[in-house]
């Protein structure tokens, strides 16, 4: 459980007195605004500001079709036609921050989606926390035999412990030597310089906690939550995608159905995939050999429509 | 005046109804959102939804750099200190959506700053107003002789006439020809097939007005506006940046004074203009041909510096 | 025919001299490069540069992914797999700068494509040269009946050369409007102030030919291709798009080859596509009532699948 | 030394045989292609390919300006001329990419660099070298008593070697079970599952090197090097930051002097230091009291200017 009193105190505080606004208000996600949502042993989401909401979306389409939208019967129609034909432009319109606490090794990856404004704990500013992510033995997995980048099955009996062992050891020795580097004294008490924090900090292993806040519009949220949402991402960061697909689904319930929809829960065909499925449709048996489908291609394709 | 009473009655109503919500609140802002701000003839700006205040800059500063803030005793020296330092991240942590109404060719240069999120009418899809921009008077001014890309005085007179009599000539015959092969019908009531909007815009001049919703941060707005309410900048799209000026005044009282201390007003010395200063300081009276610099450079130094 | 006798010269001065390079060499780009390809009536698209190849997006790859790719036995299997995964950054590592020449109003969407370095011809600081479009009469389409952004069949007989005459009329009008109210003296030649050049601009049509150097990398390449190239994109904007498709071909050809299959040639469906199609496969005859999707939606579906 | 000879003879082939192009060439760029440039203990950089050279920048900017650049004489003068005027958008027109090694913690900085195209090294797919950063005596710097995110002198003696060797037996500690709990075996042979890689990583701290392919354009790289290579930057970016600014006086000599003297060797002056200067020009004796600057400003106002 990642939250401190202080922490709990500064929530209530935060949600305590609601102020008057002339701005698109969306319910869902005001009864979300500053909770936290934990994530894996020690890291948390919550959501600090949004802007606009599933109106905002069709009202920025509407200006740019102007009076031919008119023939578009209500706002979901539009928004899932909006979604079919690739029009980000008045999904941009929508706009959230995030207060995110994660691993470092997950921070690595996000940070890789550029069209983002962050703002990041500084540890060469401050001292970071003595905070590790350890998982839980259920996701302390093999390497995959067949997935040069994904898991097998999760360890079992004196291995998943040697590894736990190791992992909690080197953590709790890398934060105490990085404490002992930067400390004013020796721990029998004397004096020394004290190593800068911009250097010790270069101890910590990857599994150290990070925070920062996040901010993104909703077109860039769901390319982000369309490859870390997805079964080939890894566990540690798909769970914070989950977490906030949850809170989309909360903030613009129509955007978000448009998104399952059509990216989240549909297929992307190749044209020799198109013209697979056309001559299996034509009563057609195709095999791999006749498909003209490379051995992966084909196993992917499989693995959608058998 | 470019509101309709239909606009003002739909300004109104959005007014009209403020909703209670867990945000942060800029009061100043809330003054705005919504009321049209006119900007030349038939132009305007208006506050569609905006998010973060000053604090909210402070907040994200003191996420990165953690403990260490403290020290900064108050939010407007903290402010202040990221604007001197080029800390541009905490500024992105605020966001403004606004509706803009202007001339094409104003919109041409302002689309060129790439960091913003745009929905503009679309003259494909739907059919533009009849309505163009015309310069008053004072603003019909002679190619500059000295600056290529600047303005001299006024023109006087009868050319002042003719100038404005060709610019409302030709936009209202654009315009009409514009209708006219689009219409079903011949003006003497023939049908026609009519031609495609998305071809009979062409024949529209720079001077149509367009609109759009623009959406940015207040980093990349403040980039925009260093730019364009500068003296250099044209007249027609420094008009918006000043009202924009007024409306981050009210939105961000703390960062907007930061922003005009050390951007607008502030100046940018070369290596050699610093030297030139210095040597100045010392009681050295300095040359153009002593100062290293071209004559181009020299009388932009002296402009400043006498 | 775009080119002048002086820009011909031009083009066979820097076609004239190789120089000897350590970089990546594309054999297909190097008898492309300054070449124009003429399009539209006065348009143009030639290559001024560009950097990598196939195999540097492999070189890209082989560094993200390590040993790990040695499985991978060659480099148009790579490539694919990359393509069909959505793994963009090797993409990235290619870049191309073009030199076009191009009507306002197609200029105008293109630029709405962010992700790309731009220097475009300035009717501040200069003066545009008197060319315009003017449709060729197979384009001269009528409005679409079914399609508020589209076009029907092409006009017939007087109402097609009513609009060229119209097209053809206003466009010389405006420019001949725009070079008196700049120039020294009045037809007479009667002196006057001459209008500021940033001013003038504003009477002309949004036929009127611009150019620009564009520069932008293969991923968001192939991103602009998949929308511009598309059937629905208008066609003044397609015909540059399948010019820079017979470029990009030559260029990088397995990574085009791949972005055809994957991309251009291949098929989105949405969860709901997905259901029905495998429902048919299944021997259903499914309807639109029981696909679950909208009137809109079945009539894409179908326009695909039948 | 941070080149294998396998890695050397890599290079030699690559510079072995140059090809004809095309292209604009930059000699000072062919000179260094390829080749690698140490920097830390294990890290390197080296040029993998480029796009223009100065007068590409020319070009650009004469597209832009057309015929009116005519007037200025010559291609130093008109760079200059683009940077003291902050137009960006011809010096984006060059290309740059580069191989990198580089200690973790740096790259978590380098990578708050949005605007740029990577591909590194996955340790979800591969295995990580053996490779830690372990600073140089005289790098060992304790915290700064006056800045928060700077440093003091170099520790001295014991407490010196204490750090070192912290440093040194985390690092081998931290690689030793990285591998083990990779392994397909126990130390003694012992058949085990091996942890998935993706995990492993985590237990590796933020000195360990990793390695990637970083390419951006000559404008952006400009902002880069005005923040990493200025003296307020940690020292262990300031190193990569001057490796790249010897890189591109080489590549584009023209327009690395402008920035030098606009950028790097300049100074930016708020409204308050430029009615200052002002007075002390006119003779007064101004004080930080008298001045309207806090303590802070006064500093590093007295700091440039005495």
């Amino acid at each position: 459980m990642p939250l401190t009193p202080e922490q709990q105190a500064e929530i209530n505080e935060a949600r305590a007195t609601p102020r008057p606004t002339l701005r698109a208000v969306s319910e869902g996600m005001e009864a979300r605004l500053h909770h936290a949502i934990p994530v894996l042993d020690h890291g948390l989401i919550r959501v600090i500001d949004y802007m606009g909401d599933d109106a905002a979306i069709v009202q920025a389409a509407r200006v740019s079709y102007g009076r031919g939208t008119k023939a578009v019967s209500n706002d979901e129609g539009l928004i899932r036609y909006l979604m079919r034909h690739w029009h980000s432009t008045p999904f941009e319109m929508c706009e959230v921050k995030l207060h995110v606490k994660l691993p470092v090794f997950v921070a690595r990856q996000w940070i890789r989606h550029r069209t983002a404004n962050v703002n990041e704990y500084s540890a060469r500013y401050s001292i970071l926390d003595r905070e590790f992510y350890i998982p839980a033995p259920e996701q302390l997995a093999a390497q995959s035999t067949v997935n040069n980048q994904g898991r097998g099955a999760a360890l079992e009996g004196e291995e998943a412990q040697r590894v736990l062992d190791i992992l909690r050891a080197d953590s709790t020795r890398a934060y105490d030597h990085y404490e002992a580097m930067m400390a004013p004294t020796q721990a029998d008490g004397t004096p020394q310089q004290g190593l800068a924090r911009e250097l010790a900090r270069m101890n910590l292993p990857a599994n150290v906690y990070t925070q920062w806040y996040w901010k993104t519009d909703l077109h860039n949220l769901f390319h982000f939550l369309r490859l870390r949402a997805d079964p080939h991402a890894q566990y540690e960061i798909r769970v914070y995608a989950e977490a906030m697909c949850q809170i989309v689904r909360d903030w613009v319930p129509l955007a978000y159905a448009a998104f399952e929809d059509y990216r989240l829960g549909g297929a992307v065909l190749s044209a020799k995939g198109v013209e697979v499925l056309k001559r299996r449709l034509a009563g057609e048996a195709v095999t791999q050999e006749s498909s003209g489908m490379s051995k992966g291609e084909w196993r992917e394709f499989e693995g959608v429509w058998g």
